[in-house]
């Protein structure tokens, strides 16, 4: 496996050179190639995923997780779309992002380019394996994909069809699902230019742990909304349910409510009511209002991804934003209130990519930001923060241009 | 030790709260606070240098390294120079980098905000000491400095010094030079946002090994000059002793020349001439023209920083290309051709933060680059490429106000 790691990373590497050098309207048909595929190969694509999804209800999976892994002719037409959306999109490659004529007369032009060689790693969800590919494509990178074991047989379906497009064979390459592959791989730094591990906070760790390679980091949200004493209390309402349970699974999601103390007597049994169906996990004060269970010190920092609230009393916004600063994964963080000078502290003081003054946490995506589509939502400091589109895909180089310039 | 690194990285992150609310005109007030006291402290620090000069001599360091560790007051003006320039710089904290209303009605502004606390890793010269401090300062960062034990205690002293200036204490920290404590820093991944190694591939390569705060390699530069056939051979000469010896210590200093065979029976007795007390190292086929010295494997991944040059005939650009891109490391490279379409084949192909095309690769620097000053030259390929001034300290945020919206 070893040798066949390092052949893979070659051929990629060989695959990355030859998409850096194509056009935007070669990639765009390459794309619309690997859409037309999808759909062409749909019934194999369907009997692989079937075989998996035996496999992980035979293995006792929860129905919840199942839904996440099964494909459907609809799925499948989604995938397609998503594709051909891509190729609709600006390509990033070669944009200027600086020009200027420096003092010892060399003209520079700083320009994106692609990272070259890009691992992604990512669990369950097979759809995501075309997005990711037609998405590193697009901005000029080779992909090896690393996907999860439950969903081995739908991934090489689609990567069987998506490579029967021309010129593809390479720049998209599944890696078998194995852990101590992965670890090979975080360490190659010279044959992978970029890891994007997307997944729990476990497979982060992991990544950290042994990577050698670049991370970028994505995808792991303790959202909180905060509910501050000068809250429009229906809005705030309407946020909290919105941000909890519109898709609970998903890493925008919120997970646990802070409440200003001078309003948490009227507003948490509103809340209570409105999110029914919801499990509350509160501190001692919340408990003593609404007599929900109690939160463990654990609680606060977990991403439940479930139908479970976290629920704090604080003393003010300070509190709000120091509990957040604290516990939260530096995702997506909202407050509701009318009170602007409480808004500019929270949104100034807030350590995290995204942060709301009277809206949803849900909206930290990419088709919500305008970027198109998105490869993940970093939640790291480093290159790019929040929903990554095509151009988070590159890097850049500086070109300077002189008449035989040397240092004085 | 644990405690007290644990201590030092909490009064570096209340430090950053504190400098994140500074205003332009406060930050600049004690950058120059920070000059003045060390003109002021010059004896203590260069009394402080002379005990660190007199150790590393007694253990026998060669002079030319004896040279970067010495202070004097001309080069203690000179840093305090620096910080007066670092406070005329623009300040990137709060740049709005992206500005516009979603289609869901949300408003959203994307700034600049500082990382938080940066650790910087540095080797021998104390000068850079107060360049680091004033650079994180300005973009609002707390630093943590980890010097090289040789410069302990004039860093011990110039630290003091600035530490002086109002507000710098727990803003602008020196760390105990220990390499178990560096390893121990490189795991903080809570309390440090950002690690930054300045040195050579042994402490990149730790770093990296160790790291689980996010890291920018930077200043390795196993730096070519490729003379194409197509040169202009006296340019060629002028730019190649540039590179290779104007500062041979420096990361952006040539290491290696790659000579067109067509060229090469003509242009290496040449080069030779012009190198005269640069120790060659060539291929069989230079040994066979100029009958220098034989290069060893090693040779072509060896960052010298002396007077020493490695010398490889290569068939055509594309050759020139591929041995770069195989030994290089992405820092800066040249070609020399009156050749426009073997330029553009090099500037495409080459990948390395900074790309010439008939200059010295000598100008890779913050300085040339109109940056004004220049934190490190990163030769990786997250979050930002080459010479590092101030926008590189800095993250983005992205800030949504709306009324209300939730996501359907």
């Amino acid at each position: 496996m070893a040798d066949e790691l390092l052949g893979a990373c070659g051929r990629a590497r060989e695959a990355s050179c030859a998409l850096a050098r194509l056009t935007r309207a070669e990639k765009d048909a390459t794309l619309r190639a690997m859409a037309d595929a999808l759909e062409r190969d749909a019934a194999a694509i369907l009997a692989a995923n079937a075989e998996d999804v035996a496999a992980a209800r035979g293995a006792g999976m929860k129905e919840a997780l199942v839904d996440r892994l099964l494909l459907t002719e609809d799925r499948i037409r989604s995938m397609a779309a998503a594709l051909r959306e891509t190729a609709g999109l600006p390509d990033p490659v070669g944009t200027v992002v600086a020009e200027k004529r420096l003092r010892s007369g060399l003209r520079l032009v700083t320009r994106r380019v692609p990272f070259g060689v890009v691992a992604v790693v990512y669990e369950s969800r097979p759809n995501v394996t075309s997005d990711i590919a037609g998405l590193c494509l697009k901005s000029g990178n080779a992909v090896l994909l690393k996907g999860g074991s439950d969903a081995a047989r739908s991934n090489g379906a689609i990567v069987a069809s998506l490579a029967s497009a021309a010129g593809v064979t390479d720049a998209v390459q599944l890696l078998p699902a194995e852990r101590t592959l992965l670890r090979r791989l975080l360490r190659m730094e010279c044959e992978v230019d970029l890891v994007i591990p997307r997944g729990g906070a476990g497979l982060l760790r992991f990544v950290r742990e042994h990577a050698l390679v670049p991370v970028i980091e994505t995808g792991t949200g303790n959202c909180h909304v905060y509910v501050d004493r000068a809250a429009d209390q229906e809005m705030a309402l309407r946020i909290l349910v919105n941000a909890k349970t519109q898709r609970p699974g998903v890493c925008n999601a919120a997970e646990k409510l802070l409440v200003h103390r001078e309003v948490a007597r009227g507003f948490l049994p509103k809340a209570q009511a409105a999110l029914e169906g919801v499990e509350l996990r509160g501190c001692a004060e919340t408990v003593g209002i609404i007599g929900c269970a109690p939160a463990i010190a654990e609680d606060w920092d977990t991403e439940y991804l479930d139908l479970v609230l976290g629920v704090k009393v604080v003393r003010d916004v300070e509190e709000a934003v120091a509990h957040i600063n604290r516990h939260g994964t530096r995702h997506s963080e909202a407050i509701v209130t009318a009170d602007a000078a409480a808004a500019r502290t929270f949104l100034a003081e807030v350590d995290a990519a995204a942060v709301y003054h009277n809206a949803s946490t849900r909206f930290t995506d990419g088709g919500e930001f305008g970027l198109g589509m998105e490869i993940g939502i970093s939640t790291q400091k480093l290159h790019v923060r929040g929903p990554m589109g095509l151009a988070a895909l590159t890097t850049t180089k500086h070109e300077l241009r002189g008449d035989g310039q040397i240092r004085e």
